[in-house]
């Protein structure tokens, strides 16, 4: 229930706006539904159930985590179908095979023969079926196999042979993030696809049933001119969108619906220098692109403020100044101690963990509070 | 109460090393009886109870927090002698005087004429008497009013006139971060210590009673050569040390009391890549001074393991790699999945403060766990 106002609120707090939080979830939905493949949102960028049900609300079929810790609280809050996107080792399997036998369908990752044989091992031991993924390398930045690596059709075998269940294969094109134009994103969204639908091919020929083919990034699921072959698109940062999403064009200023609102405390004058209490404990350490100093400077309001960055920041101390790093001696006048700004985030997965609740604007100017989670 | 062995812990967690702590304690204790001032230590690196006790019954005298927030935990569980070394600004007060009439004995810090008199405005008003701290600025890293402003007796007269409690002068030299080598990191604490001296001096000259003369920080207060007309030193890093006062030669490796134990999930034989589980949301984006990628490489029982770094990290992954960038088959053979192993972090305030908690490893290599908050 709304209980405040964004006036009663104190400095730094995440705020977020909830009209462009809908506005995010309802665009990458219909994308996903004009692509003709599901939706499997990553929460790792919200840790947070209302933005969770609202995603699902759309008719997201199912969530993606990045941590235990996060499939646990959203099974606890009735989601049972969950991608845990990190190649899984041994010491992990107790707790998938916890929740799993309470009734969640948590689906595990993996890219070695090493890491199928543990499973399989830990499967047999505690006679538990696993349902298991292959992570495909579609962009050489992270983990996975390449569609044709001879370890592939390896790796499935010692699943199925070993008792585990072969759900599909699964890529995440990150290398998206270092491209620059729309050409580049489109040929980089077509990569992920081709490579990912390959590495289906190579194991079916091999005489594997490989139903699920899943791939996505933000950037990737927003640029692909198709997805054929491909079941389900997975992306995080889309419902929050940050300046990394706007430098590649995925998104335009006014989408980004994270913020930090923050105090100016004071001024060095003949710097040109505001100090705000939003530091790079409120902010991250996050740089994005390198562009946009530690994040772009709006009014209480939200309307940006052209020209304005927080161009440094200490653990609770950030510094605005003109980004063009000239001396501004009017700064001081036109933001007084106390004034209210709100600073948009590079990366909003990374500030967003900054905190563990947001304030949530609503359409009807109310504050509401939505708690989040962070650690393992 | 030791409960497991580090052999049972999940990964990532972070790792807390009680005989480096007691050690780091200690000495910067025996650093300040030395240099004859009090100690009140920056608990915004640790934010942890168990490590505050410890540093006062180590001989600190007072704490000092970066947040309101510190100020009530640290209350809460028993610390009165308090300064919040951010800038105060009006919408802080009611919390502040709500913990100075709870015995709290808050003092506040502010560098401006604006915000004195929005102190001593909000005082009369609400009938309090605040203690007050004016910030000097000693190196031209961040805030504060230089130590011959015109600026700074007006302050301390609207301060004193408006019924506020001068306590003294307070600096923070940050830039001793930026310093390379023992001579400049000499020259920078008295740089420090002078001109906040001066300060105190330019007050009394103008009929100000100006009792507390506060200076510090980790690197000041270890090269500091003596602190004639100091009475306080604050430091906060050196409890647990990290990769950045490694660089500068304020600690040692030995000496850094805080890892980050993480697991081998998988590899890139090819490009000699180690993957684990520690990625930027364990070791926080702080790239330290840039030289030793998101954290150096130990073993599980902590030996450095030489010639290994993070070299990059995404929100649940690490790449281990060697440090020379070179491609190296053998890795995959010596780290194999499911090797655990710690990473040192370049700036410990930013590791920590992505955890909820600290893995204690005590001295009989029993494992506590100390609570630790985050949050404002």
């Amino acid at each position: 229930m709304p209980c405040m106002s964004l006036a009663d609120l104190p400095t730094p707090s995440a705020l977020l706006d909830v009209a462009r939080l809908d506005r995010n979830i309802a665009a990458m939905q219909a994308r996903a539904r004009a692509l003709g493949v599901r939706l499997r949102p990553h929460v790792k960028t919200t840790k947070c159930g209302p933005v969770v049900q609202r995603q699902l609300a759309a008719g997201a079929a199912g969530i993606t985590v990045s941590t235990l810790k996060e499939a646990e609280a959203f099974f606890a809050l009735g989601v049972a179908d969950i991608l845990y996107a990190v190649g899984i080792v041994p010491t992990k399997l107790p707790a998938v095979q916890a929740l799993r036998e309470r009734g969640c369908r948590l689906t595990v990752i993996l890219d070695s023969i090493d890491a199928a044989e543990a499973l399989v091992a830990h499967g047999r031991t505690h006679g538990h079926r696993f349902d298991v993924m292959i992570e495909i390398d579609t962009d050489g930045h992270r983990a996975g196999l390449a569609p044709d690596a001879p370890a592939l059709p390896a790796v499935a075998r010692t699943l199925v042979e070993g008792g585990a269940h072969l759900v599909g294969v699964m890529t995440h094109c990150g290398a998206s993030y270092a491209c620059r134009g729309t050409a580049e994103l489109v040929a980089m969204a077509e990569q992920e696809r081709a490579r990912c639908v390959a590495a289906a091919t190579a194991l079916r020929a091999a005489g594997f049933a490989c139903p699920e083919v899943s791939v996505g990034s933000t950037p990737t699921a927003t640029f692909a001119q198709h997805l054929e072959g491909v079941t389900e698109l997975r992306a995080g940062v889309y419902a929050f969108h940050d300046l990394v999403m706007r430098g590649l064009g995925v998104c335009i200023t006014d989408d980004i619906a994270l913020s930090v609102l923050t105090t100016v405390i004071g001024h060095q004058r003949d710097k040109g220098w505001v100090l705000v209490d939003a530091g790079w404990m409120a902010m991250s350490r996050d740089l994005g692109a390198g562009d946009c100093g530690y994040g772009l400077v709006c009014d209480e309001a939200g309307t940006p403020l052209p020209g304005l960055r927080v161009s440094a920041a200490n653990q609770e101390h950030g510094i605005v100044t003109r980004d063009d790093g000239a001396s501004d001696a009017t700064l001081a006048a036109q933001l007084p101690v106390g004034t209210r700004l709100r600073v948009l985030p590079n990366h909003a997965c990374a500030t967003a963990a900054q905190f563990d609740r947001y304030a949530v604007l609503g359409r009807d100017g109310g504050v509401d509070t939505w708690g989040r989670f962070n650690g393992w």
